[in-house]
């Protein structure tokens, strides 16, 4: 090929780039109610202004690549000590729960025992994560998930401790300056004071933005008042100090008054505080849940958390820093049940045989073990990465993963539970055994922290801005870059251009760097390729669907919730897979204990998974011949409207149709039409 | 051909079909354990001895036969006057339940409102289905089915009067003498007395057939004494006559004494029953659970209920005739949510948007409409065939297609119920609401009455078993038979293993009557025809899959859950699609009200659950490369054998692998392997 057909094949290619891409940039142009729903300023602004900083896993996803450095090595802690300090201090705490917690008796009378609480002060967890200076147990993100894998053995005092550390004084770790660190985390960290975190409103619950409480600055500038209400506060009833968020005037740069979310340091004591009677919950009916409210409340202008206006994103933070707790906390929780649950079927007998050679009930403990071993190597890997920090001292941003994290582990602790309930047959329907408390305690997790629909939502959304973003780079530097530069960028675009479009596979996979032959690359375990290559192939079509898709929908993919969802899900898995890869491989690199049994598991998750991906990846093809859209919309439409089933009855028409009218007359049709 | 190539391809096919098929046939011949698990003494011998016998619609899908009269026409009412005093029923019934009913407060206090029960009775609930006669309303199952939709309004009171009249009186009824019914009917009619059902046992609960409780006769024959512990007896504490199964001594015909079970009818004041305390439970709350101790119970000879050791035959019986009504309670009871939920979701902003524009939330009621249309009409579909009587007067064996309802409802219910309250987010864990006890009422539907996974093995084991008899058939035929009968089976057979063997179609899709383009036969509305099809081609898989599994498993099929739950997960959706495709078809050929709004559900649930179909039908080819039998076989025993979780903690080993020095010896090796 000459030079002069080659300029023309780029030309042309750039051309179709232009054409072809163009549609879909403005997809990082969100509107703002959609930006609200991103829920992560934090996230969005890595995106869009430093693309020097590292990305994450699901980000480099969304650009179809496979983060490595998440994958290999899987994170671990630094040295023996710290290990044997861990294991004391989890052993401490279990052994706590089984011997001193009854958790039938709290949920039943809805309340803890006094006793517990001061237990739980004892061993320090309510100042797991605040720093040893402050008086806490400086745990790092790895060193807190295995604390809670131990702590969820009671639900209602996993979330009253969540309530208290992971939201409701973590504003103060994260945004408070010296004083209010020193002034507020000591007592803190002993548990003599309890955290609460005030956001959610009567109209104001995934939508945070809408918050109605206000705080007016006085006019020597020295005090806010608070008024507003807040429902569904954990720990509200009795919090001595609380993360408020309120609507406060900001003056904006070009002069305007303006209404934006202030964080505050509030302290019951401030005076016209007053909580509501705790609500009376389907589960983790120990805790306490009730409204808070505000009347005049005045707070010190120094309790004002991070900016004046900056509250927002403070709560997001907040918010997206905690989730990932949630995949260990199950997965500790599920594996307790999964013993208690092996110990029923291996001694309940029916049909002459053991519960536990039913290949249906099996099937059943193997879906729960994928699913803890799913569920923990997410968490850790998370976690860990989590621990690594800049070279500024600062965390990566881990919220893209941290939501997939709760999503998973969420659903996998409602189905396993369900299932758990199940083996037992109607003994678990029973008060009398814990699989019905461990059920309605697990359904909250679909809803707080972020129900999991916003969640996924927030999931798919920022990987489908960062892709457009990195696109628009791309098409910039063609066009723009220096000679290499734009080379690199023309050929890179080629190429995309090539595989998304061509159905046959004249391209070879890509291998993203799992099962490369380059020794230096190659870090899997000969017995993991295979799986390895299985997470690549669903990689390689994801990115190809997310091409396809920002190309078919442009900007308003940001209204296609169910093509989100189904981004989401195929993410949640490749990410799950990932970390199941990489978990396992360290053990069989190792030759840990149970390595085989590990990788046993590891390949059937990933074998599973990798098959549920290809359904999910069939459904974004357009077209796709099982597409209920249409369907779905005019039928919705028409209830909505209603507000009712609109079927008619089966039984409203009496008459035996053949004898009817109509139905002769279309007999007669169908005759004539064969004459 | 000659005559000659023909009979040698005769021949051949022959030899082929003996070495093809001998191997399952004797899937006839269950074990002992197996045949106590198919729950069906009644269904097996209908299979087995009167080949005669209308098969029901399961039956002929496991023949490779899709029932027509299943299908078309949908059943209905026989006369106006019927609609009429139905609707005016369950009218009354609605109003009492939503103006007399505090399902709230109930389920609170664990009790009925004595005033609640007093207007059931008035409204002779507790005697819909016996006869006029002995003063019940004598409702035929459809009209029964009706009026359950309004009845499930509340799940204790839905349970309370299924455990009375489904189960507890339902021996007299179908089993009882004239002596036996005219004695207790009329007073179980008023709900003067009320029926417990006592089968249930500490020992055994899905394993009917091992109860411990025995009867022995006094020396002069005339009365029973009665000894044994029944566990979760729903109307346990209070019911006046009960049906109690124990195990007796019967001489069989060669002399030899066996023990088997007989069943009777027990007085509360025969003496020596004594109730337990009442059982705290998920949901269902206010109904009343508890053991039935018998201590040296006397029972009168006449108390005997059917033969003198036929009490399986009746227990099975009486539970198989119950289940399909799961289907019309179910769905009422979602039809009601969908309502309340619908209304939720048009009134709640979130993102400046009602929760009903959010394509995630329209989903969920979407998929709610598609479950509560197909529940409703495999519900009706089922009870029409039921109330059609046979020349003796007997109502065809539905049980098959009943577990088919009870396992597709009751999963929908549980579905649905948390997706309601997910809609609702906080606000649906909240006692407030009243979702969360709506999904606790919902969680007893998987378990009782026999639990899903059972049903699954019995409706999966069934149609095998019919599918093993009718070939076994045909090739006797081809044997024994006279010329044409010969023929015939000859060539079945031959066309049977094209079909199976081929991989390319080179045979056409079988149109199985419903599509088939003889006037006669297609009763299809034009709109409805491609759905036709879809339901077409999957019962020709489903077909072929039953010969291929037969085939590789022989007898051995019966221990193969996983690939019987597959078959019987298939067998569901085909009867769900086929019960949907019958009504649509009837109220778009009779234009119902809102028959469009139909057809697009009709056509959405056809087109998911065919979709859904194809995924499962994969997953039985032979070889699956996703399949995960051994993974699961070796991990489950390694997990059943140590009763934990056995993977080593991701934080248990500290090193960074990339110093550990197997990791160094892997990478020297992959570095040899190169050179």
């Amino acid at each position: 090929m000459g030079l002069y057909s080659l300029n023309v094949l780029v030309s042309n290619t750039m051309r179709y780039q232009r054409l072809y891409f163009q549609q879909f940039i403005p997809a990082v142009a969100l509107q703002a109610s959609q930006r609200q729903m991103l829920l992560q300023s934090n996230a969005r602004e890595t995106v869009l202004t430093s693309h020097q900083r590292s990305a994450s896993f699901a980000r480099d996803l969304a650009a179809g690549k496979l983060n490595m450095k998440w994958i290999c090595p899987y994170p671990t802690l630094k040295t023996e000590d710290d290990l044997k300090e861990l294991n004391q201090l989890s052993d401490t705490v279990a052994k706590f729960f089984s011997e001193k917690v009854d958790s039938t008796k709290m949920d039943r009378e809805a309340n803890f025992d006094p006793a517990v609480i001061e237990g739980l002060k004892d061993m320090g967890l309510f100042g797991t994560q605040i720093p040893e200076e402050y008086g806490g147990l400086g745990l790092s993100n790895v060193q807190y998930a295995r604390v809670l894998e131990e702590v969820s053995t009671d639900g209602a005092i996993t979330v009253m401790l969540a309530a208290h550390q992971a939201i409701g004084l973590k504003g103060i770790l994260i945004a408070g300056n010296k004083e209010q660190k020193e002034k507020y985390l000591p007592r803190l960290a002993t548990g003599e004071w309890i955290a609460a975190f005030c956001l959610t409103e009567p109209s104001s619950g995934s939508d945070a933005a809408s918050i109605q409480t206000r705080a007016t600055l006085s006019e020597d500038g020295k005090t806010w008042l608070l008024n507003g209400e807040k429902i569904w506060i954990t720990n509200g009833g009795f919090a001595d100090i609380m993360t408020v968020f309120a609507k406060t005037q900001v003056e904006e740069a070009n002069g305007e008054l303006k209404d934006k979310v202030t964080a505050f340091i509030v302290e019951r004591t401030f005076g016209g505080v007053t909580s509501g009677n705790p609500e009376d919950k389907l589960g983790i009916r120990a805790s306490n849940t009730c409204s808070v409210n505000f009347e005049n409340t005045p707070v010190p202008a120094e309790n004002v958390l991070g900016e004046v206006g900056g509250g927002f994103k403070i709560a997001m933070k907040i918010l997206n820093s905690g989730r990932f707790s949630m995949g260990s906390s199950v997965a500790g929780q599920l594996k307790r049940m999964l013993a208690t649950v092996t110990e029923h079927a291996t001694t309940r007998t029916q049909f002459g045989r053991k519960l536990s050679e039913f290949g249906i009930i099996q099937d059943k403990i193997f879906d729960m073990t994928l699913k803890i071993y799913a569920a923990e190597s997410m968490a850790y890997m998370t976690a860990g990465q989590m621990d690594i920090l800049d070279e500024n001292g600062d965390p990566p941003d881990c919220s893209i993963e941290a939501a997939m994290v709760k999503i998973y582990s969420s659903e996998a602790a409602w189905s396993c539970g369900s299932e758990c309930l199940q083996i037992l047959g109607g003994l678990g329907y029973m008060k009398d055994m814990p699989y019905e408390r461990m059920l309605r305690d697990a359904r909250i997790l679909l809803i707080f922290e972020g129900t999991n629909e916003i969640l996924r939502l927030y999931v798919a959304l920022s990987m489908m801005q960062y892709a457009g973003a990195k696109l628009q780079q791309r098409l910039k530097l063609a066009k723009q870059g220096d000679g290499r530069e734009r080379w690199t960028a023309i050929m890179d675009l080629f190429r995309e251009y090539m595989r998304v479009e061509s159905s046959t596979k004249f391209l070879p996979n890509r291998s993203f760097g799992l099962t490369a032959p380059h020794a230096t690359k190659t870090w899997l375990h000969d017995s993991m390729v295979n799986s390895g290559k299985m997470i690549e192939a669903n990689v390689d079509s994801f990115r190809k669907r997310i091409y396809l898709n920002l190309r078919k929908y442009g900007k308003k993919i940001q209204d296609e919730q169910l093509v989100l969802k189904t981004f989401a899900d195929i993410a949640i898995n490749i990410y799950a897979m990932s970390a199941v890869l990489g978990r396992c491989n360290k053990a069989k690199i190792l030759s840990l204990r149970n390595c085989d049994h590990e990788k046993l598991i590891a390949t059937a998750f990933i074998k599973k998974t990798y098959k549920e991906n290809l359904v999910l990846l069939e459904s974004l093809l357009d077209p796709y011949p099982f597409d209920c859209k249409e369907e779905s919309k005019r039928v919705c439409d028409a209830i909505i409207e209603e507000r009712r089933y609109l079927c008619s009855h089966p039984l409203e028409v009496v008459h035996r149709y053949q004898e009817h009218p109509k139905y002769l007359e279309h007999l007669e049709r169908i005759k004539l039409l064969r004459e």
